[in-house]
């Protein structure tokens, strides 16, 4: 049985629920629920189990960090209420939520859905600010730097994570799956504004992926570097040779695919 | 004297300096001191006068209400300080403030330099947020609305702005100006991002102006009514007409400008 797989999958007379969430990741640490603070998962739970009277086990595509935020996040979950439609489970959620997360969407998905598992694509997305002093009100969705950005310099540095690569090089030291591996289907700087948004997807992403990618092309984007330097730290599969982390508050988990 | 005219114009030895500041109103009282509470102008004349070891008397740009943002207000202040150059004072100044409010520019001014009396035009922007559920990290920089805004109604309902008018319907019950006469050099909306965005620049607004009038296009908008309300109601001087205020935190003292 699946149900016995996942925990959490749907059993019969249960439904299946996948509700997009968007969080405000400032006050949050992190999506994961621990012993002590207040997390998204803490917080969702909670709201869930006020609804239904019984523990409620969440699932989520992607465990955001403390400070990052989500505009796209997907998560499921089995509910045995059967007198709210899937439709308005979002609705009904909401009344029981802080206003800095938000359930965007609910819908009922298959028995078998899992929103981590049966992730195909995520895309990240993160703000940087060039600014010579701090813009108050942007000071905790984008991480400033002080010198100039060149854009098409940014994309040429990146141009290299495009396809299947071992990322060991980008990987927490604490990361723990099993294969490095990982496919990247787009990545690539553009402007917003005031704002240079890096925007990545790819089938997954192991922990601190993006953080330690966005720190490292800014920095050999400073430097000046060339366009095959990525390249060659992919290659040598040594997180000696990253650049600094990039702070949470620029990242946004930003949308979750499916096969459908 | 004008010293004596306009307190805080400075007189011989003391230097007039003007600063651009920035700041995140969510969690100041609006501009203007007050007995009780956190706001801008006591936050900055605490920081002035820890580094004065004496009052110093801050003037705006703009008073602008509690939960009201800036990016670019300008206050003036005269120091008797000759340690500090005028465009290093910002970079002083930034040590002693919370990262919500920031001086981005400093330099001198002429002695009789006042930042509210001799403002010439002054710049604000609205952010109007289209979306059923709340988006969590823009909850507090924009003012959410259900139904979809079509960008060319709303400029035809806004166009009668232009020019110099009694604005009368627009104001505060509360307004003490004399005159409630106002040029509006511009006034339009345009797409940015997810956002809609009202810019109107004018020589002078009235308490609560801008969000009265974005409150109001909003209904009139809403009532799909022709581009000849807004002038029937500005010429008929009457509040009651007006639709409701649009609330605080979507709106940006964007830009002051001054004759140089």
């Amino acid at each position: 049985m699946l149900s016995v797989k996942y925990p959490g999958r749907s059993t019969m007379g249960e439904r299946n629920l996948r509700l997009t969430v968007a969080y405000d990741g400032t006050h949050f640490l992190g999506w994961q629920a621990q012993a002590k603070g207040r997390t998204v998962q803490s917080t969702l739970t909670a709201a869930l189990e006020r609804m239904h009277h019984h523990p409620v086990v969440v699932h989520a595509a992607g465990r955001t960090d403390s400070g990052v935020h989500a505009i796209g996040q997907v998560v499921n979950f089995v509910t045995d209420i059967d007198s709210i439609p899937a439709e308005r489970m979002g609705l009904a959620l909401n009344q029981l939520l802080p206003m800095d997360l938000r359930v965007s969407d609910s819908a009922e998905a298959k028995p078998e859905f899992h929103a981590r598992f049966d992730a195909r694509r995520r895309t990240y997305r993160y703000n940087i600010l060039t600014a010579p002093v701090g813009v108050p009100h942007l000071r905790l969705y984008s991480h400033r730097v002080l010198h100039q950005l060149d854009l098409s310099l940014l994309n040429r540095i990146a141009a290299p994570l495009i396809g299947e690569h071992d990322f060991t090089t980008f990987a927490a030291p604490s990361e723990s799956s099993p294969s490095k591996v990982r496919e990247v289907y787009s990545a690539a700087f553009h402007a917003e504004g005031q704002l240079t948004v890096f925007t990545i997807c790819a089938n997954g992403f192991l922990w601190r992926m993006v953080r330690s990618l966005v720190g490292t092309i800014l920095k050999l984007a400073q430097q000046n570097e060339c366009s095959d330097t990525l390249r060659a730290m992919l290659e040598a599969q040594d997180r000696s040779l990253v650049g600094p982390t990039a702070p949470p508050q620029g990242l946004f988990l930003y949308k979750v695919d499916y096969d459908e």
